[in-house]
């Protein structure tokens, strides 16, 4: 399993991914889910990946030899991110379709995707491409989009993610989601990738590459630890605690009678 | 679908359960998931249900009906928890294939419980009953159970409950597990059933009926959300955010070469 995340605020975009992929429980290995294409100063794209991997890789090389032969449509030409959505979406659905027709084995061949990025003079944007090739974006209330094992690191983003969230903030919130989702959750793995757009900078990002021992996830994650317990600590307590405790009562109730 | 889970600590149980039934997306209503069974001073009981609303019912129904009728095997008999849980799977069986025997549609009559409480001389204890009867006790590093759309509100669980957290911490914990669910997930909704059980009181416990408006259960709310916040503003700031930013500079590359 996966779990990538896009956010989109006023001031960029945050992509962050997992590393972990599985085949069964004991074929187990570590592949990068964020792939980016850049042509500096006129367009950047990320593409996070989910399902299966000989599909997603199959569309990682379709999109690199569409712009290295320079195909009629390519990254490097799309003259908008809706173009390159729906281009990447026909790519995933003919590769799916190509590896169903040689299938044996009723194979889930699925893929689904967040796509984003930016090109020269508009504006910022993320996309979730489902399997079926189609794409929505996200919502304007709570503009994340999630892929993969989205449940665990979900309320947090709830909660905090909104379009006025400074960019750092909302990088440091899709790190504690993928911390919570690797904690519960064994086929979601380090490193976590997380990449830093800054809108209209046109460039590759601020990229970092967090293995478990990285010394700034490793204080990120005990420094939510303990935000956590502080804020269980300052829960308001229930009305009884404030007050002396009375003398263990034994409730009262018919004996030999049972009560629902 | 439902979310219910039970913790079990040094000092007693927590039991908590959201109020939501569907039957599809327009078929919603709202039913209590907790049932409880006291003899006072010599044992209680807590039954959590997820699945099928038929047969929780009926299971319910033949559970109390045992008492009542004073079948050969009931809860005012049983001599201790294991003996009850094994009672409640195989009940739970017998009506799965009794509804199973009389269906036309392939219908799934899956139920799955949480089982808990006290026997008079032993000691409390929590069960996870499967659609199949059988049934698990709580791990020890981890000593709560879950049930239905458990995984929005477990990273929480994970993080922060232990064999030795206060009880009426335990308690808040789990509320929040639930609100947070609850927030994330249509399907699960209020209002929140909490009962929280001392370990050797033998009574029903503390029980809190906590709807959207409660006092107590929006204070909780809302003290949570600041509590997260606080936590996320408290993060380690990324390392060139403790720096003088630098003048946006444009990044460097060939143009017209894609770069990964």
């Amino acid at each position: 399993m996966t779990y990538c995340v896009a956010i989109k605020t006023d001031s960029g975009l945050v992509f962050a991914s997992d590393s972990l992929t599985n085949a069964g429980i004991d074929q187990v290995n570590t592949y990068s889910k964020m792939h980016t294409f850049v042509l500096p100063g006129s367009r950047m794209f990320v593409l996070l990946a989910a399902g299966n991997l000989a599909t997603t890789q199959a569309v990682v090389k379709r999109i690199r030899d569409d712009c290295n032969f320079n195909a009629p449509v390519n990254l490097n030409n799309v003259t908008s991110l809706t173009q390159a959505v729906d281009y990447v979406g026909s790519l995933s659905s003919d590769v799916q379709r190509a590896q169903a027709a040689r299938d044996t084995a009723s194979t889930n061949f699925e893929a689904t995707f967040i796509f984003g990025g930016q090109i020269a003079g508009q504006l910022p944007e993320i996309y979730l491409v489902y399997p079926q090739g189609n794409h929505i974006h996200e919502s304007g209330v709570h503009p994340f989009l999630q892929i993969g094992e989205t449940k665990y690191g979900k309320p947090i983003l709830d909660r905090v993610i909104r379009s006025d969230t400074p960019l750092e903030q909302a990088a440091r919130c899709a790190l504690v989601s993928i911390n919570s989702t690797i904690r519960s959750n064994l086929t979601v793995g380090p490193p976590v990738e997380l990449l830093i757009y800054s809108a209209d900078a046109l460039d590759g990002g601020r990229r970092l590459l967090l293995s478990d021992d990285h010394p700034y996830y490793r204080a990120l994650g005990d420094a939510w630890n303990e935000g956590l317990r502080q804020a269980l600590n300052n829960l308001p307590p229930f009305e009884w605690e404030n007050q002396p405790q009375p003398l263990q009562v034994v409730a009262t109730g018919k004996q030999g009678q049972m009560q629902g």
